[in-house]
């Protein structure tokens, strides 16, 4: 039925990260006045998403293949460490700043205390329990948000992995740039301290 | 290709409203995310959008039927008038506020000065000339952006539908709920002045 | 005695328009950099200040004299129009525009409905009808904030001018530079259709 | 002379941190608006400054005496350590923090490139220098801010401070409460790693 079309493209919109209803129905407009190809290809393009685009069965990292080319045997990458982020973009900026050569497992998200077991994000804490149960690296680096849900998140993980005794860190606080000395918190500035060299 | 994969549906989705590669790029993962069903889903409703929604050919509105249901004959619109807007949610804004009771003209955008006269807004100026030389409304109301490009299109409008002498009037500049006397531009100032009552 | 000597200063700095704790502290340790000179030479104009400066009598606009040179006798001003404004900012920015040459009457502030009448803007507007009754002007223009205070102020003036039968006119509403129509409320839409031109 | 007045009190506002032309006019209207005795009081508190606040001769932080209450024999700090801040909001919040118990010392600001060696904050790094030869600190610890001007200030006292063969350090950079790790820039993000424990 007609008026369903609407609500229910709407409602797919909106599934996208930071789409309200207003942007949704923009959104529609907006295709009315792409021509018939472009909507055509567009509509393809997402029909053949997942013959073209995956997670990484170990790492969850969205690329080409699974595995993936930093977990496919064989490859460059060092195996020891593996770097936990929250989101895909977060993996982009770190690899974009070359400061690293390890390994990645992407959560999707922070952890929600308030969230049963059965959450994305802690189905993929799970996999990473038995990831580094078998693959036994040297460092795990919770590379999470610096606010609440990353702490908790952080807690959480480092309990969960603590029987594999393996060595978990996390990125250092501190200053960062930007960061104004006259209204930096607590635990920012003590890190900073804490750290200094 | 399959580089080529991701290359296209980037590209689509910088065509939305508001959307650049950042974003696109978050979007591509978060449909990685979505079920199957739901990704089926979406492509099918955007390939289905012709058959669901048109613009229509009078008013260049978006909606299920063209005519739409404003300008389709035995409508309860009062047919003497025609609002000039830009985009679809100024036209849906207004709409909302229940000022209104005559038809409309959907430009899809301001004009733009360096833009040659092929662009879509301009193909709508001259329907809109066509439209109004056979439909003979009392009135053409402008209801464009308080801003230069608003100004270019009232001004192109105005012009180009002077050989029909049909009563074209402008919204009226004033002080908007917001405005802060101490900061208001000298146009604002001077219609809320010549305005006031 | 010591302690209170800083918080007294920062005190009498947090009346001043803006400024709240930190930007009082911020302030006292700027003096403490200023040259022994400047520091005295701020001293002794803030203790100069109604030597130098005054509101005048009739509008309560601040300036060198009062009456101030609009509303004194021989004036180049129209004196059949007063304007009601809050602020002498608002004053000086009307004028800057150079859109209208008549009187104008200085509030101070809008009027607070929480507030007993004993308030500095309510004797201001038993001044203006004062002044009112024995001047006569023609017109009283209200130049008030858009927003609710201002509605309250303008609504208030108005009833308590009534009885002197003078035209009362408030500046008008409309669109602003800058206004979205996709977002304008409806108060502002209605008045920019009815005053359309 | 009248005119000189406003123009001479409007110029010592300006001098205060974050106050154009515009706030400093609106001060002045607002002092007017103040009683005679709040514009005495302030007048003689701005009078008496520098007989109820100083800069410490040892550390210049602003306070009632010189010296400071830190720099004071007999006070409880640990005078092995030197933190070095720009501003006095800055030690204030590194104070609330209680993450520090050394001395201070400030510069007023941070040095900048193109200003000439006789700058106010160059003469303070001067006497940082002859502070550090004869206290002989066992560290001094730069608390400057993470852009382009706190490294220059940075380097630059670094190297004054060659000689003295004292341990020289940096609060660390890392991620600070908020940061973002989509957007951290490639230095917060590896020293964030680096220190990563």
């Amino acid at each position: 039925m007609n008026s369903d079309y609407l609500a229910q493209l709407r409602k797919l919109f909106e599934k996208l990260p930071g789409i309200g209803p207003r942007q949704a129905s923009r959104f529609i407009w907006a295709l009315l006045d792409f021509s018939l190809e472009e909507r055509k290809n567009l509509s393809e393009l997402i029909g053949a998403l997942d013959k073209n685009l995956a997670r990484c069965a170990e790492c969850f990292m969205a690329g080409k293949t699974s595995p993936c080319s930093f977990c496919a045997k064989g490859g460059s990458r060092d195996r020891s460490k593996i770097m936990v982020v929250e989101k895909d973009s977060d993996l982009l900026n770190i690899e974009k700043s070359k400061i690293y050569g390890g390994l990645y497992h992407v959560l999707g998200s922070a952890l929600d205390p308030l969230e049963d077991s059965a959450g994305a994000a802690r189905e993929r804490v799970r996999a990473l329990y038995k990831r580094a149960e078998s693959a036994k690296p040297r460092e795990i680096i919770l590379a999470l948000s610096p606010n609440k849900l990353g702490e908790f998140t952080a807690s959480y993980i480092t309990k969960i992995l603590e029987p594999l005794k393996i060595k978990t860190t996390r990125l250092a606080r501190g200053l960062a740039t930007g960061t104004d000395l006259e209204y930096a918190d607590e635990t920012t500035l003590r890190q900073a301290l804490d750290n200094r060299k």
